[in-house]
C-alpha cells in the first residue's frame, strides 16, 4: 500500500491549485495527484481548440506545474474512499493511504431527455483528448452545425466553428437571447448582433425537441416545428456536479455537489472538497446557486489547499465573475445583475458611463467601453458590474470584483484612486468606473 | 458686478471634474467655471502629440463636457480673491461673487538655476495650445533633440519624438536608470532597453550644467564635461504648484501647495482646492507628498465638488498609480516601491508571478504580464504592486490599486475571486496577483 500525507483526486482547474497551495502552504508535506485522463486540458480553452489554436495539442496544461512543484502524479481512476481507514483505492488496484484528502472530481455534462442525442455526430463538450480530437474531425467535416444552447459555451464554440470554414454554424437557444444567464439584456442583444455579423445564426426562444437520422444526425426538430438541417450538433447547456464518489463513500452531498463548509471541509473532517464537483453559495445571499467556472474552481482550490492543516481561509461565496470575447469586443460581467438584484429584494441604484478606452480617442487601439454599476441604495455598496469593451475589459472587471468583494460604496468609487494613461486607459475625467458610480448617486433623486 | 452659486478657477484635470461633481450633487445650483486658456488640453495626452495624434488639434478637451453639463464658461484670468466679500476679480475687469469656490488652478514647471534656459528652441511643457505648436514645429524642424529628465514626461516625449522622425532624441537623467521616482529598479532597467530599442540614447547619473549657443541652443554641457550638440531642448524634470493666487487671499499654503483638509477644504471655509495646486499627503504615512498626477487631481476634484455644501467624502490621501507605455509595453505601478516601503519603516514580504497574459499561450496578443506585489508583513496588507505586461496592465493596476485602498491582505488576494478568459486574461490557475500573494506568504518562511 502506497502511503503519503495529501492526495489530490482530479487534475484540473480544482485539482492542480489545490495541490500546489498545499505544497505552498506545507512545504514538508508529501503530496500526490491522482487523476484519470493521460493529458489535461485548459477548460476554457476548449471553444478555441476548433478556430484560433486548431487541435488539443495545444490547449494542454503541462505536467511541468506539478513536477515543478514536487508533486507526485498518478494517473489512475480512484473508485472508492474508505473515510474510516482513510485510504483511496483505483481501477488498477492501488490503494493509497492518505493523511488529508481534496476531491476536486469535476462535473460532466447534463443527461438532456432529448430522443435521438445517442446518434453520430452529436458531442457534449468532454474534456477528454481524444473526445475532443473526435469532434475536431466532425467539426471539419461538417457542413450544417447546430449549436444547442447560447450560453458561453455555445456562443464560443459557434464564434470559434465559423473560424476559416464556410459551414452553416446555427445556435439553438431556449431564452429570448444568448448569454442571458450572465448577462443583462442589453449586453445580450450586443452579443447576439456582434455573433451574426460574424455568420452565426441565432435561433432563440426554442427548444430543441428531437435529431432526427439513421445512424448519423441529418436534422433536427425544434419546439416551433422547424426542422434544421445538421450534419453535427454540440450540446453546450450545462453541467452535473460528479459527486457519485463522494456519496458512495458516506459523504454528505446535496444536488448541488458535494456539501462543504467555509473552510471547504466535507461533512469528514479529513476530506475537503473544492471546483465544480462542491455545492456553492451566493457572496450576496449565501443561498445555494448553480454557478461553475474555473475561476471560482482555483479559488475554493486555494481555500482548499491552505487550510488542510490548519484553517487560515474562509469561502465567502461565489461572486460570479465571467468575461467573453466576440472578435474584438469583450463581454464581461461581476455580481449580480439589476434583474437579479431585485429578484433578490435589493432596492437598487444603477448608473452607467461610456468612454472611448483611449485618451484621446485618437490614440491606436481606440474601442468605446461602457460600464454599468449596480448598487444596493440601502447601504451605498456595489453588488454588480458589467462592461462591453476592448480586451482591457478582461481586467476590468477584474476591477469591479475587487470593489464588490470589499464592498465598496458608490463614494469611494467615485473617488477611487485610478491610474490612467493615454495608450491604454479612459481619461481620468471619463473613466468609467467613476462616472458609472457618480451616475448611481445622481440616478437615487 | 455677476453673481453665481459656485465658482471654479481652472479648466483641466481637476476644474472640469470638480464642475461636473457639484453640478451632479447639487442640480440646483448655478456653476460657473473659469480658466484663462481658449483651449484645454488633455494634459497626459501632451506627449503624444509629439508622434502618435499629430497636433494639439487632436489632443483637446471639448467644451461640450461643459456645456452638456449646464457649466457656464468664462474664459478670463483671475487675478484676486477677496474671501471676506466672497468675490473674484478678473484681467478683464470682471468680478464675480460666488458662495462657495473652488481653486484648481494647477501647476507650472520647475524654474531650474541652469545658464542658457532661455536660449531659442529651449522648451518647458506647458498646457498652452500656442506654446505646444511652436513646440511641434521646433521638433520636426530638429535633428539633435536633447530631453532632459527620464520621468514619465520625458520618457514619452523621448519615445513619440523618434516616432516618423530620424532626429537623434537623447534622455539626460540625473539618476541612475529613468523612471526611477515611480518603479523599482529591474522595471526602470528594462524600460530603458525598450527605449533604447526604439533608438532613445539615455545617459543616466549625470546633471546638465549649461546650454550653449548664441540665440538658439546648439549643445548642452554635462557634468561628466561631455558636450552633446542639441539644436532643442526639452525640460521635463517637474513642476511646482500655483499658489500664489491662494496666498495672496491669505489663504494658508506650504511648499506643496494650497493647504487642505480632508474634505478638500482650504483655511476659508468657502474656499476648497484640488488638483495639481494643492499640498498632498500620502495614504500610507499621511506625510506631505510631492505626487501630482492628473488621477490624483479627479479624485481630489470629486471630492471638493461633492462636500461644497455638505461633507460626505474623505480624501484618504494619494496611493500614487502611475502607468506608461513604450511600444507595446505597458510599464505599471501602484502604491509603495520595495524600497520605500522599507525606508518608511514597514517589515515587508514580496512575491512576484509572471505568466502569459492568455490561455493557453497561443491565443493571439500573447504577452507575458509580470507582477510584483509587497505586503505588511505584520498586517498582510498590501501595500504596493508593480506590472509589466501588455495593454491590460493599464487596467489591472486598477484592480491593484483597490485591492491596497480597500486593505486587502494577501490571503484575501490569494482567494481573490477573478474573471478569466482565454483571450483576454492568464488562466485562473497561472492568474498573477494570486499568485504574486502566494508567493509573498511562502516568502515569509
Amino acid at each position: 500500500m502506497k502511503q503519503t500525507d495529501v492526495v489530490v483526486i482530479g487534475g484540473s482547474a480544482a485539482g492542480i491549485p489545490a495541490a500546489i497551495t498545499c505544497r505552498r502552504h506545507y512545504p514538508e508535506k508529501n503530496v500526490m495527484l491522482i487523476r484519470k485522463e493521460k493529458q489535461v486540458q485548459i477548460p476554457c480553452g476548449i471553444p478555441y481548440i476548433y478556430g484560433t489554436v486548431n487541435s488539443p495539442d495545444n490547449n494542454m496544461i503541462p505536467d511541468g506545474v506539478l513536477s515543478n512543484n514536487e508533486i507526485e502524479l498518478l494517473i489512475d481512476e480512484v473508485k472508492s474512499i474508505d473515510k474510516t481507514q482513510k485510504i483511496v483505492s483505483t481501477a488498477n488496484g492501488e490503494e493509497v493511504r492518505y493523511d488529508k484528502l481534496i476531491m476536486a472530481i469535476g462535473s460532466e455534462p447534463l443527461d438532456l431527455p432529448i430522443p435521438g442525442l445517442d446518434k453520430k455526430n452529436v458531442f457534449t463538450v468532454k474534456k477528454e483528448v481524444n473526445h475532443l480530437n473526435k469532434m475536431l474531425d466532425a467539426v471539419n467535416d461538417a457542413k450544417d452545425i447546430v449549436i444547442l444552447g447560447g450560453g458561453f459555451i455555445g456562443v464560443e464554440f459557434a464564434d470559434e466553428c465559423k473560424k476559416n470554414r464556410d459551414a452553416n454554424v446555427t445556435i439553438v437557444e431556449l431564452m429570448p437571447h444568448c448569454l442571458m444567464l450572465a448577462f443583462e439584456e442589453d449586453l445580450c442583444i450586443e452579443a447576439g448582433e456582434a455573433l451574426k455579423e460574424r455568420g452565426v445564426n441565432i435561433i432563440t426562444g426554442v427548444k430543441l425537441e428531437e435529431v432526427n437520422g439513421d445512424e448519423s444526425i441529418s436534422s433536427v426538430r425544434l419546439s416551433n416545428g422547424q426542422e434544421l438541417k445538421a450534419d453535427l450538433l454540440i450540446v453546450g447547456v450545462g453541467v452535473k456536479p460528479n459527486s457519485k464518489l463522494a456519496a458512495d463513500a458516506g459523504l454528505d452531498v446535496n444536488r448541488g455537489g458535494i456539501v462543504v463548509d467555509k473552510n471547504m471541509r466535507t461533512s469528514d473532517d479529513n476530506i475537503f472538497a473544492c471546483g465544480d464537483c462542491t455545492s456553492k453559495t451566493s457572496f450576496f445571499t449565501g443561498r445555494q446557486i448553480g454557478l461553475r467556472l474555473a475561476s471560482i474552481a482555483t479559488m475554493e482550490a486555494r481555500i482548499a489547499g491552505a487550510n488542510l492543516f490548519s484553517p487560515r481561509r474562509h469561502n465567502y461565496g461565489a461572486v460570479g465573475v465571467f468575461s467573453t470575447a466576440i472578435g474584438d469586443k469583450v463581454f464581461a460581467m461581476a455580481g449580480l445583475t439589476e434583474d437579479l438584484a431585485k429578484e433578490r429584494g435589493y432596492e437598487i441604484t444603477c448608473g452607467e458611463a461610456e468612454a472611448p478606452n483611449r485618451h484621446p480617442g485618437g490614440m491606436p487601439g481606440m474601442s468605446k467601453m461602457k460600464v454599468k454599476l449596480t448598487f444596493n441604495k440601502r447601504t451605498g455598496e456595489i453588488i454588480g458590474g458589467q462592461i462591453r469593451g476592448g480586451s482591457s475589459a478582461g481586467e476590468l472587471i477584474n476591477t469591479v470584483s475587487a470593489c464588490i468583494q470589499k464592498k465598496m460604496t458608490f463614494d469611494d468609487l467615485a473617488t477611487f484612486q485610478i491610474g490612467t494613461h493615454p495608450a491604454v486607459t479612459a481619461s481620468p475625467i471619463a473613466y468609467q468606473l467613476v462616472n458609472a458610480s457618480e451616475n448611481a448617486i445622481k440616478n437615487m433623486r
